[in-house]
């Protein structure tokens, strides 16, 4: 069996050990670009560069390493009939869960404000706000996003998702479709994105959109940047519509030196870190699927090609 | 019935309204130095002053807001033989888990330092720490405490807690006295102080105790300012033994002017705001316990006068 590995940070040793670990029966070739290689059953990857397309026209399957597919999506009318499988989650869940309840305490608890404060060498308690207040609203709740839901559960906040379709999770107020998207917004204090990116989801927070939000809401990105319209929340946060952001994905990362993000003491900027992948425990489960995927069984996890992801 | 009420920031008003709503058959007197007022039943108060003390000796019962005694056991030899009511949990254990919990993921997920890159326009990842180096250690697990360890369980990290005498909670590893306290210290990732003041908890986090913990190990105080020898303190922060600290509680309350925490950065100053009392709340609970010392049956929270919490 021949895996063929492409890392966009061009640091494939680790991946080629732990793949010797996991799977003793495969060689790994890393993919160079105008250089022949040998044949591959296997791909793996997370933003092909297009020049890598050839290459893949002959595998049996398309892993992505991350659980977002839409850097492999954007090719997929050049891509074989073959499956394209997501990671399942591999320890991220718990990544996002913390990352967004930390964002979501620091706002709540006005964490940002005391730090203003510390430095100013102000001592002063300021009013709390309300629990009931403070509904978590999660856009796009999946396996990811139950875990954050079960995260903001454990601190009390009301909770509300939506979806593409209605969900039925204990406790959480669900939300289907464009049409109930305004009502959803509406009633959301703290908005965390969690969306795949499609081309329905692409640019869905825009003005329109955002301004739904009541006034004094908290967005919390950790999806992809493209779903934002980032000069209209920027436009919003600066009005004092929305009262802040924590974003860890940009339309284009790295975040550009000079955009407005960075310097916004309203906006939180962090570097794409919200859910790390875990190399080796992701290892493991492809290995496991590309096993069985030889046994000619099916495997779980793979995109619907319809819905783009 | 009377009720002598003193509230150190002269807000009694709301106090006044709460107490006619939950126990109408009550008078409100407010305290008032050198003044003749009528003979009370029962003291609400959390800091009184020395001035206080002869109006307290006919009362029946002294109620205080506060979880934490310390401010009227310093007069203990002077007050009557009567009960001393703590306020039981009235919403102050989940805002101190909400507290710690920000605190330790901060640390953890280093979104402390990503701010700082942030204001340099710095796009980098940062190593993840890991999980199971991360252990949580409560100094001082009552009531307040196991919501903090329930908390943390929540995001998975390992858990332990010293305490006077063994604590049996469910995965959290028990330490005990004095002779136990360098071991529990040792193996502590993020120490959160909780303990009650007492004569043998003051002081009790100094050069010696500190360094105890882990190169690299963090410190949260949300109990009293007096369990830490501030410049100890400073100083391993300073050396970089302890990575930093959060700080709800100081020898001196508000933090002086010109006092080193307010500038160093490795260290969050926060204006005890860490878990407020919920007025309303805490009034029925006060007024359910006059009701049952009236009709001469004991009431709980009661605090032990040799231990002095």
């Amino acid at each position: 069996m021949r895996i063929l590995l492409h890392r966009a940070d061009g640091n494939s040793g680790p991946w080629i050990e732990d793949f010797a670990a996991a799977l003793p029966e495969a060689e790994v070739v890393v993919w160079q670009e105008g250089t022949q290689q040998p044949q591959c059953d296997y791909a793996v990857l997370w933003q092909p560069p297009e020049a890598m397309l050839p290459a893949l026209q002959q595998v049996k399957a398309i892993f992505s390493t991350g659980a977002g597919v839409d850097g492999i999506m954007k090719f997929i009318g050049r891509l074989p009939d073959v499956p394209i499988v997501r990671l399942a989650d591999v320890g991220m869940a718990i990544q996002m869960a913390e990352y967004a309840a930390h964002a979501t305490l620091r706002y709540y608890r006005r964490f940002d404000e005391y730090e203003t404060q510390q430095r100013a060498g102000v001592w002063q308690q300021l009013a709390q706000h309300r629990r009931e207040d403070f509904t978590v609203g999660v856009l796009g709740m999946g396996v990811l996003g139950a875990r954050v839901v079960e995260a903001m559960r454990h601190f009390g906040f009301p909770l509300r998702a939506w979806n593409r379709s209605r969900k039925t999770v204990d406790g959480v107020r669900s939300f289907a479709g464009r049409a109930e998207l305004d009502a959803f917004l509406a009633g959301t204090r703290v908005l965390v994105c969690m969306l795949p990116l499609t081309a329905e989801t692409t640019d869905l927070l825009d003005h329109g959109t955002l301004s739904k939000l009541p006034r004094g809401a908290y967005v919390i990105n950790v999806a992809r940047g493209a779903q934002i319209v980032e000069e209209d929340l920027l436009a919003l946060v600066r009005s004092g519509h929305i009262a802040g952001a924590t974003l860890d994905v940009f339309r284009t990362e790295p975040l550009p030196a000079g955009h407005p993000f960075w310097s916004e003491p309203r906006i939180t900027v962090t570097p794409h870190i919200s859910a790390l992948t875990l190399r080796t425990e992701s290892i493991v489960q492809m290995a496991d699927k590309m096993r069985t995927l030889e046994r000619n069984e099916p495997v779980a996890d793979v995109v619907d090609r319809t819905r783009g992801y």
